[in-house]
């Protein structure tokens, strides 16, 4: 039917359903008549990155006016930002696994309740590349955690459940055809490590703490770089267990 | 000498240091003339009640004016806010351990490069109160993971390291005390529970992925009261292990 999957019982027995963190609700919102249309959801950490791409996306669609006043949807909290331009949503996370994850909750939700039918998300974000020409886009084949195992951790109560983070590999494809249209950037695909730290999880020598040598630095992101990891940030892992589970077709696509 | 410890030998050997999520840097800016003076940092999740706190902040202190034009320090960027008032310090870390961490690996090295001394950072953050009253201000004698354990695992490179979440006894007894001088609200002292996921990590029933039931739920919520637990939230255990490590006196402090 091409609807997001929504994978909670509980749902259906509630009478309202509050969006706390996108400051929506299904009582105080008509989610359908604001959202129904919506057909590709990009999702970025920035808030005014996100703004800058809802207006050219604006631009690109050839919609009425200049696309400048966007209205931010979620105005009434500062925890995310979210614009829409014509079929396209365009919606900041933050930074890290949590942060994208409480967003990521709410928008399957929002999809779910506005009876969105075959939606694309794709995460447009930026990355650090390992051993590739800086400003290259990574397709990410594969979310990888700091281990490089095709996984996502998650604590539910107090079990741990390993979940899957295989993106859609049409999508993969599909973009990959759409960059070559575009010759101005480098475009590759590649495994994306996921961290929980942007300091001592990603080697960095700079962090307030650094216990390791720059030789072992580099011999970890070696060891990264021989099992397929093109680059790395800090989100795809949740992002592609919680798409995945929810039959959302996403991608990651960093620069 | 009541200085920030760094625990990084390579930083000593940089010719820059740039702060890049707080757009500030060692050869752009005169950190020791711009917060050489700095005696409290409060830090908190959203940008906006970090903004209002540092003029309540400019009020309380009677400084000049009325507060209501303080500068964003870090508005080149969009990933954090931070505003002074005196020598306070109020500065947002966004949402869950990844995002404070970042935040306070660039704040810690500021303090250092600033000469910072004797410096007192609190957390004022919300959070889920557990068998308390709604409103309840919890001030955190430890702070445990989701299995109830006052430990931090931090991946370094692909190695698992184990922190301590201890915080400072004398602050607890300190921001009890001042807590008894204003009736308006009641105050306690407990565990503070740290998770990586708002929904099925704490519990909730009304994500868009749930696989327990409500009796499930509220067995494990028994079971972290019984471990002392009085509230839950999402960055205390990474905010107990890096300020303890360099020395910075920190404690948590949420409603």
């Amino acid at each position: 039917s091409g609807l997001v999957h929504i994978k909670n019982p509980h749902l259906d027995s509630m009478e309202e359903d509050i969006l706390y963190h996108l400051d929506l609700g299904t009582k105080t919102h008509n989610l359908p008549a604001m959202f129904g249309d919506i057909k590709f959801v990009c999702v970025g950490g920035s808030p005014n990155r996100m703004r800058v791409f809802a207006r050219f996306m604006h631009k690109e669609l050839g919609l009425a006016g200049d696309g400048e006043d966007l209205a931010d949807i979620c105005a009434g909290t500062d925890r995310y930002a979210m614009y829409r331009a014509g079929p396209v949503l365009s919606i900041s996370h933050g930074m890290g696994i949590p942060s994208i994850s409480i967003m990521l909750h709410e928008l399957l939700k929002l999809l779910h309740h506005a009876k969105c039918q075959d939606v694309t998300i794709i995460r447009i974000g930026t990355s650090g590349g390992l051993g590739i020409e800086p400003g290259t886009v990574v397709i990410t084949d594969t979310a990888v955690d700091s281990f490089f195992k095709p996984r996502f951790e998650q604590v539910v109560l107090d079990d741990v459940v390993v979940r899957s983070t295989e993106l859609d590999k049409d999508l993969v494809k599909e973009l990959l055809a759409c960059s070559k249209e575009i010759p101005d950037f480098l475009t590759l695909i590649g495994h994306t490590m996921c961290t929980y730290d942007f300091y001592e999880g990603q080697g960095r020598l700079d962090g307030a703490l650094c216990s390791f040598s720059s030789e072992k630095k580099l011999e970890y992101l070696k060891r990264a770089y021989n099992a397929g990891v093109r680059n790395i940030e800090m989100e795809s892992t949740a992002f592609a267990a919680l798409c995945g589970l929810c039959g959302l077709k996403g991608e990651c696509f960093c620069i």
